[in-house]
C-alpha cells in the first residue's frame, strides 16, 4: 500500500458502512476468510479484544466470579428444554450431524449461547444452599447463522463472554442481573469511552427465556443504535425446565434463581462507529495496543534516531506501551499510518526539533499538534493521554444528547425519524400493539426504558392513554 | 461429601485409569456433560488452565508471537487441498451440513488444528518479503471426534494453543520450530516439574503433512508416555498446495517456509499423572492457583483466626495466593479437602500453637509437617514453596530416569515392555519395517529419537545392520 492508497478510505459522510468496512480492513483489525460470515481478527484487532478481556475479566473476578469453560455443542434435546429459549434460537444454529464418517444417533448444534448447558451442569454440581450462589463466567465464541454479515457486528461466529449465575433467591439473583450491568456501563464509559443508556428492554425485545432483559445502549456516529451488552433474569423459568434445585436452609427443595449477561467483539464495532474519522480507527488510550508511537524524521540522522528510541524507553519505563517507527517509508506515510492505526499520540522528531530541544505531539483524536520540551514530554503525553480518554468521551456524549429528540405524537416520530437518525424519546402505554404501531409505521424499535426516568406523566404517543413509560426508540444495528 | 467420601479415592497402585478419574472428578477440575467425550473445566481446573495460559503466553508474545482469531469452521474444499493433512484428519472431524433450517452448498467441519486457514490466510496478506516473518497464535478449541475418551487426555473438544508461522527461508522457519519445542521444554520443566525427553518423531508418527515434528515426551507414574506438546517444520509442503508465495529480495517469486507448534488441556493430565498421589492431587507451586492455606483450629477461637487471616494477608502482599478455611467443617476434613485439591502448602494454627507462637507447615507433596515461628512464617513459607517446586522435579526425573531401560535386541524389548511400563532406549535401522515389527510383537511405539543421543554407535534391535538412531521406545496415552 502506498500513501495515498493508505487514505483511500471512504468518508464517513458519503457512505458509513464503507467506511466502516475500509477501517476493518484498513487498520488491519480483520481480514474475511473463505467461510462466509466467518472473519479472522487479525492481530491488532485481537490486541484490542486481549486489552478488552483484561478490563473485563478483571472486574468479573473482583466480583467474585469464575471462568469455567462448557462444551460447545448442545444436543437437540437439550436445546429444547426451554420453549421460549429454543424458538428463539433454533432458526440459526449450526447443525452437526455425523462425525468422522458415521452419522450421529442425535444431531448437535454449535452453542448460539449456553444457558442450557449451564443448566444442566447447575442441576448436577449444586445440591444445598450451601453450594449457592455459583458465579461462573466463560470466555469463548458462538455461533449464529446469520443472513447479512458485518465484521464484528454481525457475524455468523463471534468472541464474546457469558457470564451465567444461579442463586438461593430472586432479590439475589435481580441484584446480580444489574450489578452486571453496572459493570458493562462502567467499562465502556470509562475505558471506552462510549457512552451509554442503562434501561430495560420492553417484553417484545426481551431475550428468549428470560424474565427481564437489561441493556446499555449506545449511539454510533450515524444516529444508529447499538446494543452493546445485555444482562437477563431469568427468574426460575429455566430452573423449572432442567429440574434446577436445591435443598434450602429450611429444608425444603427450591428451585434456583438465575442469571445471565454478555459482552461481544460487537462492542469493537461500536468502539469504531463511534470515535473514528476519515483519516482511520481512533482509540481511547484505555483500551489502544499501542498509545504512542515516536516518528523520526530525516534519514539516517543517528541522534534523532537514538533520542527517539530514549523517549520510547523513557515511556516504556512509565508503563505506557511506545513504538518507534523509524522504517524507510516516508514521514507523510508513517504518519498516515499511525492515523490509520488510531495510535493515541504520535510525537514527530526530527533535526531542526532536537537542535531546539523540543518535539511535536500530534493527538490522534482532533489531530491538533503541540511542541513540547523535550525535558517535559513524559509529563506531556501522560496528560494528552488522560485528556484524550476524557475527550473522547464528552464529544461522543454531546454527539448522542444533540442526537436525542422527544417525540409526543406518532406523527412526529414519523418526521423526526425520516429526518435524521437517532434516539426518540417518547412515552408508551406499554402495549404491545402501540410498540409494533410504531416499528410499522416509522421503522424504528423500542431500544430501552431507562433506568433514569423522569419524573413527568405522559400519554402514550400512539393510543395516547396514559402512560407507562419513557422510552428510547431508535434504529438498531 | 463427608471426609470419609472426599477420601474415598481409588489408589493408584491398585487402579491407576480410576483413580486418575476420581482426582478429576473429585478435586472438581471436571464434570461431565451429557455430549459424549466433551467435558466441562470446572473453575479449579480452568483456574489452572488459566495459569498455563499465562505463562505460555507470556513466553510467546516475548519472542515476537502475535495472537489472532481464526474462524472455527474449515469447508470440505479447503480441508482437502494438503493430501496427507485430509488423510490425516478427515475420518476423525464433526461436520456441519445445516445452518438454521437450510442445507449448507458445502460441509464445513469444525476445526481439528487450524494448518488450512493460517494457509488461506497467509497466501492472503503476505506479498513480499518485508511482510515476513508471520508469527500468529491462537487461544481455542478444537474438536476430534475420538471414539474413546478421558479427561484431559482425550476429549472431543479440548483447548489448546495453535502457532502457525511463516518465514522467507527454511533455516529460520527450522529454527522457530526447534525454539517453540525448547520453550515448551522449560514450560513443563520449570512449571510443571514435568521431566520431558526432546527429539524427532520418526516419518511413522509425524503430524499428517509435516516434513519433521518435534516432540517433549514424558512418563506418568504407571510408566505410560504422554506426548506433551508438538513443534512441526512443514518446509514448503503446504505453501505449495495453497500457493502462497511471496517477492523475495531478488524479485523471485517463491514459496514460504512454514511451522506450527501447540500444546493442550492433556498437559494437565499429564501433571496429574506425574505429581498427584493417593490423597489427591499435588499442583507444583509455580501453576497452582492457590499455593497456600490457613486453616484455624479450636472452635471460633477469635485471636486464632484472626492471626490466620493477618498470616494470609501477609503472604498475599508478597504475592503468594492464599485462603483461610475457617468453615465449619472438622479439621481433618479441611486438611482432607486441602490435600484433595493439592494445595502446596498447608498452614496449621490452633490455640496451642498460638501461645507458643509457632504454626504447623504441612508440605502437600511429602505431606512433612514442621513446626515454625510465628515471626519467621513468611520466609518459611517462600523457601518451602521453592523447595517443594524443586523436590517435585527431582522427583519425577528420577522416577522416569528409574523406568527407563535399555535394550538391544527385540527379545529384550519384549521382556522388559511385559515386566513394566517404561521408557526403553533401544538403537533401531531407521526402517520402516523394523519399527513396524516392534509394535507388533510388543505393543509399544517409537516416542522419539533424542536430541542428546549417545556417540556410540550401535545396531538395530530388530534386523541387527547399523543403527541410525537411538530411540526411545513405549506404551503411550
Amino acid at each position: 500500500m502506498n500513501q495515498n492508497e493508505l487514505k483511500e478510505i471512504t468518508s464517513r459522510d458519503v457512505d458509513f458502512a464503507q467506511w466502516y468496512t475500509d477501517i476493518c480492513k484498513k487498520a488491519e483489525l480483520i481480514d474475511y476468510s473463505s467461510i462466509k460470515g466467518c472473519m479472522v481478527i487479525r492481530p491488532y484487532g485481537y490486541a484490542i479484544w486481549e486489552n478488552i478481556q483484561k478490563e473485563l475479566d478483571r472486574r468479573f473476578k473482583e466480583t467474585g466470579h469464575e471462568n469455567v469453560a462448557m462444551p460447545m455443542f448442545i444436543s437437540e434435546s437439550l436445546l429444547q428444554k426451554e420453549k421460549d429459549h429454543v424458538e428463539g434460537f433454533a432458526p440459526e444454529v449450526a447443525w452437526v450431524t455425523h462425525g468422522g464418517n458415521e452419522e450421529l444417533p442425535e444431531r448437535l448444534c454449535v452453542r448460539p449461547t449456553s444457558e442450557t448447558l449451564f443448566c444442566e451442569h447447575y442441576a448436577n454440581i449444586v445440591k444445598s444452599y450451601r453450594d449457592l450462589p455459583k458465579l461462573y463466567n466463560q470466555w469463548c465464541s458462538v455461533v449464529r447463522w446469520e443472513k447479512t454479515t458485518r465484521p464484528f457486528l454481525r457475524s455468523r461466529e463471534f468472541l464474546w463472554q457469558e457470564g451465567h449465575t444461579v442463586h438461593r433467591t430472586s432479590e439475589e439473583a435481580k441484584e446480580e442481573t444489574l450489578k452486571m450491568l453496572n459493570i458493562y456501563a462502567d467499562f465502556c464509559e470509562n475505558i471506552l469511552a462510549i457512552p451509554v443508556i442503562k434501561g430495560e428492554k420492553t417484553a417484545k425485545e426481551k431475550f428468549a427465556g428470560a424474565e427481564n432483559t437489561y441493556t446499555i445502549e449506545a449511539l454510533m456516529y450515524n444516529g444508529i443504535a447499538l446494543q452493546s451488552a445485555t444482562s437477563h433474569y431469568f427468574g426460575d423459568n429455566f430452573a423449572k425446565a432442567f429440574h434446577m434445585k436445591f435443598m434450602d436452609k429450611d429444608n425444603q427443595e427450591k428451585y434456583m434463581y438465575q442469571t445471565s449477561w454478555g459482552l461481544s467483539t460487537r462492542i469493537i464495532g461500536a468502539m469504531i462507529m463511534t470515535h473514528s474519522d476519515d483519516h482511520g480507527l481512533v482509540l481511547p488510550p484505555h483500551i489502544a495496543p499501542m498509545k504512542v508511537t515516536v516518528i523520526p524524521i530525516g534519514k539516517n540522522h543517528t541522534e534523532v534516531i537514538d533520542k527517539s528510541y530514549e523517549i520510547a524507553k523513557n515511556l516504556k519505563l512509565e508503563g505506557i506501551s511506545c513504538t518507534v517507527d523509524d522504517s524507510e517509508k516516508s514521514p507523510g506515510y508513517r504518519f498516515a499510518e499511525a492515523e490509520m492505526r488510531g495510535i493515541p499520540v504520535r510525537i514527530e522528531l526530527g533535526p531542526r526539533d532536537l537542535e531546539k530541544n523540543t518535539c511535536i505531539l500530534v493527538r490522534r483524536d482532533t489531530l491538533e499538534k503541540v511542541e513540547v520540551s523535550l525535558e517535559h514530554v513524559l509529563e506531556e503525553v501522560v496528560k494528552l493521554l488522560s485528556d484524550i480518554q476524557n475527550s473522547m468521551y464528552f464529544r461522543a456524549k454531546m454527539r448522542r444528547d444533540e442526537m436525542t429528540k422527544s417525540a409526543t405524537t406518532l406523527e412526529e416520530m414519523k418526521k423526526l425519524s425520516e429526518q435524521e437518525n437517532g434516539f426518540i424519546k417518547a412515552y408508551w402505554c406499554g402495549n404491545r400493539t402501540c410498540e409494533e404501531k410504531i416499528k410499522e409505521e416509522t421503522g424504528i424499535t423500542s431500544r430501552c426504558i431507562p433506568f433514569e426516568e423522569d419524573n413527568q406523566e405522559g400519554i402514550c404517543c400512539v393510543c395516547g392513554k396514559k402512560a407507562e413509560h419513557l422510552v428510547y426508540w431508535g434504529k438498531q444495528y
